[in-house]
């Protein structure tokens, strides 16, 4: 079988990354397993077993990216410690530990401090990759004072500077609702696609910043689609899969009906 | 030497963790050197060099604290990946990875998503430790509509709930000013006696928490002397000390003007 371009497959992810050429890819976005037990597709016998099976499918993802590309992995922070530590160990630059800051669904507990975030990893595979950071910039916070600023600069450590129209550069924590969150009524979530779908924008502002137009974007992971949805947007090529057709069905339908 | 509570004291981390009794620490506050080569006491050979050094002094600390003890170490994320790692070797209890999301004085980069956070693991000897989740309650973001909920409620998920007059639990992402950037003046950062202080506030948040008064916080990279300042305010007792004399004298001075 030969895996087309644009295209999303019912596959294990190994199988899928195994029919990929190496050096295929220029960004993978990847949102695996967490190993929280919330769903049958989450659920491991134990913490090494999780650990076992995700530096398995590493080992076989990271020569299907080009020496060019770059690797997004979300998890919890806690396994991220763990993945990036394998990451390093296979020799892969890091570049940022990327925090998203949910800001809501805070899991409350009354001995320790309410979760409310997951990491994202951004490695890449050398020094030469594409990061468009003009793309990403974001508007400045305090509003006014950029207004003022326009006309007049801004006195910082003894020199005149002027705000740029789009924003400032992009830092590593982001800010984004979670999907469950936008969706409420009357209170209540609403049941979507899958269970934990990542933000469109959030998805939209790692591949403008990590690829260009026509780059190969892959996930093997893409359960409802985000990835597929914002490569598509973005003018970039996808090549993506997950393990149960249901998502599956529903990702090529979103695609579909852009 | 015998050391005494309540005193600052100008020693290499080691060896004052070497004068404390096992099992006598209640809490322990601690940033260490992060290895970014800002200044000579942050400035190792090599990343094995750093890491070494950094795993050695949690081996002497480990023990000095009491198993009921709760242990808070800052440091880039980066490093706290391996740092949690080390912690699960030696089998203390993750509780979680807090971001202190810092909103200024970002690193700017055109290469990757521009630095703007520390990462503080809060682990635990035991699950028997204190965690006072009422005394850090923070407001909730949504001012309004909490004001109108105290009268009639808010509809969650089929049930009607009511606004704690103290506010939401407090969450594992953080967001403090930093000291350099509370301090500016015409846009110019002011030179502190110490050149990464904490926040006071993050500080007493983490004391509030993890401790009662009179509970023993030990911190031995006390720097300025938050620790210190912070765990008297707070009616604890404490043990300290920092390698470098000009920074526990300006320690002594803070916690003497209290």
């Amino acid at each position: 079988m030969i895996l087309k371009l644009n295209s999303i497959y019912t596959m294990d992810c190994i199988d899928f990354l195994n029919k990929i050429d190496d050096g295929f890819a220029d960004l993978a976005v990847l949102d695996p397993p967490y190993n929280m037990r919330k769903s049958d597709w989450d659920t491991f016998k134990s913490d090494k077993d999780f650990f076992d099976w995700t530096f398995s499918w590493i080992d076989v993802l990271l020569p299907k990216l080009k020496d060019t590309g770059s690797l997004y992995i979300f998890n919890t922070p806690y396994n991220c410690a763990f993945i990036l530590q394998y990451l390093v160990s296979k020799k892969m630059k890091f570049q940022n530990w990327i925090t998203w800051d949910k800001r809501d669904g805070l899991g409350a507990s009354k001995r320790k401090y309410s979760n409310g975030q997951e990491a994202i990893l951004f490695f890449t595979k050398s020094n030469r990759y594409t990061f468009n950071y003009e793309e990403i910039r974001v508007p400045y916070e305090s509003v006014e004072r950029m207004q003022a600023a326009e006309k007049t600069g801004i006195l910082k450590n003894g020199k005149r500077w002027y705000p740029n129209p789009n924003g400032r550069f992009c830092g590593e924590v982001w800010h984004f609702t979670s999907e469950r969150h936008k969706t409420k009524v009357n209170g209540k979530v609403q049941k979507l696609d899958h269970i934990t779908p990542k933000p469109l924008d959030l998805v939209e502002r790692i591949i403008k910043a990590s690829s260009n137009e026509k780059d190969i974007v892959l996930d093997c992971f893409v359960g409802g689609g985000t990835t597929a949805v914002s490569a598509k947007k973005l003018l970039r090529n996808f090549i993506c899969s997950d393990s149960k057709a249901e998502f599956v069905e529903a990702a090529k339908r979103k695609v579909k009906a852009l």
